[in-house]
């Protein structure tokens, strides 16, 4: 009996503190069958420790390289979120990079991967392909820096409404960004950046999401803008209905060129401040967010990767790709707060640009042509579910 | 005797209108020869109309379009500081273009111009030559705007200390720009900018100069950069000793990229804000300097056009045009005033990016090679004169 029950109270231990250790004690104290309790907690919890270190071995045996922050760290503060995130990301990055290395495989090209360190505090890891045979440059980064937020990245955030009481401004920002260009003209280069930030403030510590994918075609192939949208549409529906709208609207807006008047691609979804229902709903939106990119990208690189082109098309290309670097480098908030971010790794946020890009003076298509079409709903974004 | 008197009061009076009818009319009202200058002067005005008139069209006639400025503005306002500059840096704009297709000669190309109008008010002429065998994109461009400074482009200026008390803020701006990106990477690429602001402000007009000329090489030849800033200096010398050093400092400093902590190229001359000893001397020190391009310039295309050069070369060269594209686009004020400016003609600001560029994740030259020879000298700029 006493060895049934121990086994018992063993296993509940057990299932427990695997779940959390926070919640496992709550559960110990409102438990009646606390003195054996704390018996077997005191027994076995070296070995629930090891379950749960072998565990998290276990998942990031799977990474692309070893997380910013230590093990030991991912261990004991698990039920923080920056470090939910970290593990999150650094699954998303390994899963897509995967994903891509598949589609090189007729010539096997892998991502090179560069772990850093950011001498004022944190790191990251990126991911590389350069002039791979489908991918022309693939670049796939994760950054968890911490440190004190320096006055240029606070004027990026106050432009979005925020303002930080307080004078050093300790804060911790999470995230994983790629592009992706591939080398056919038919396949639409990606975007996707999820991200978390903690800063800490005279009045509290404010926390919020951000992100987004979205979608740069040089053909316009209103079959895959609506498979990508309703992909992203999918994601966001699982957890309110009115996140779609709202994103899809917030993308357009942000990705435009305003002295071209034309938006950088056929969106997708961007948001941020996102700090809502509450903080586990929100990660598990992001979630949402970041799985659902293989899902809605990889299709169309199988579908055509091995389209037929010509110089005509690669010259297109090339142009479009000097609209992305002037995007980029001109009104992209996420690069000019790396940027402007002492001790920035600029390599790895400089990635987003293309190998090779081109800008002639005055190139307009000819009306009725494949690439007019393009930029006449580059124009007019038009919904596409 | 009265025949001759009034022959050397037709002269006189010519003589005066040519110089200037304002000054022509005090002199005639000091003189005691009043009564008969005035029957002279009204008899010879609309022949000395004629022959102003006449001048203004021989010089319009070498120019690459008409001015922006009606002709009957520029002989009405001919004492007017925006007169002279326009006349200026379009005289300028067509003595460099012509040079610059006397070097293509072996394959005669000629540059494409477009003369074009803003709604808000003035316009421009933009020559371009893009794909010649000498210049793969050699951009000329000059501007003469006019209306009420947009808050973006008063923020711009603000930056550099200027605070303008009204509400509308008429203004005039006129400049000339030119950057000339040449296809043998061992030819440098030279920019140049010269301009001039009238702001109409609560406190009165606000006026001053700017500009300058920089070089960027993509292989260091010391005597070519000794030769470049001699040229530069002897310019500036010519109306102050204080000039070259206090301008070759400021250049050094502004093209600067903070985040790769180099520089863009060898430097050269850089100021703003020139309202000093008095706008005509402001006015002839930038004449000296924006004559000075073709000889500080001209003999390196000559010298370097027809090197020997392989694959190598051009990939270094498309990879430092990935960074002009940077400083461009991030930091350059001239780009963001332009690209800020309502009504802006963006495909003559970005005519400054070069045909091609490179971005290649982790690019660093061989420790002694002539391209770590170049990044040395970026990181550590030096005294050239």
């Amino acid at each position: 009996m006493f060895s049934k029950f121990f086994t018992l109270s063993y296993t509940r231990v057990r299932r427990r503190f695997m779940r959390s250790s926070k919640t496992g004690i709550k559960w110990m104290l409102r438990n009646k069958e606390l003195p054996l309790m704390v018996i077997a907690s005191g027994l076995f919890t070296k070995e629930v420790h090891a379950e749960a270190k072998q565990n998290l071995d276990t998942i990031i045996k799977n990474f692309m390289a070893e997380p910013v922050t230590p093990r030991e760290t991912l261990e004991q503060e698990s039920e923080e979120m920056r470090v939910k995130m970290e593990l999150m990301i650094m699954g998303i990055q390994a899963e897509f990079c995967r994903a891509l290395e598949k589609e090189e495989n007729e010539f096997p090209t892998k991502f090179k991967v560069d772990r850093w360190t950011r001498t004022e505090g944190g790191g990251g890891v990126t991911c590389i392909i350069q002039d791979g045979h489908v991918f022309e440059k693939a670049g796939v980064n994760i950054s968890v820096v911490h440190g004190n937020l320096p006055p240029g990245a606070v004027a990026q955030m106050k432009s979005r409404g925020r303002e930080f009481q307080g004078s050093t401004l300790p804060f911790y920002a999470l995230g994983i960004s790629s592009v992706i260009h591939p080398r056919n003209p038919y396949v639409p280069t990606i975007h996707f950046n999820y991200r978390y930030f903690e800063v800490k403030t005279d009045n509290g510590v404010h926390w919020w999401f951000g992100g987004g994918t979205d979608l740069t075609p040089y053909y316009l192939n209103e079959e895959d803008s609506t498979h990508f949208h309703s992909s992203l549409k999918k994601a966001c529906d699982k957890h309110s209905s009115e996140f779609y709208p709202k994103f899809k609207d917030w993308c357009d807006k942000y990705f435009f060129l305003p002295h071209r008047g034309e938006s950088r691609g056929v969106g997708g979804i961007f948001f941020d401040d996102v700090d809502y229902p509450d903080k586990e709903k929100a990660f598990q939106f992001v979630t949402s967010c970041a799985k659902a990119v293989i899902p809605s990208y990889l299709p169309l690189v199988k579908k055509h990767k091995n389209d037929g082109y010509g110089l005509q098309e690669r010259n297109w290309q090339l142009l479009r790709r000097g609209r992305y670097v002037e995007f980029n480098l001109v009104y992209d908030r996420g690069t000019k707060f790396g940027l402007y971010t002492p001790g920035a790794r600029y390599e790895s946020i400089l990635m987003s640009l293309p190998l090779t890009a081109r800008w002639e003076y005055m190139h307009i298509p000819q009306e009725g042509s494949p690439e007019y079409k393009l930029t006449e709903v580059l124009k007019n974004p038009k919904d596409w579910v």
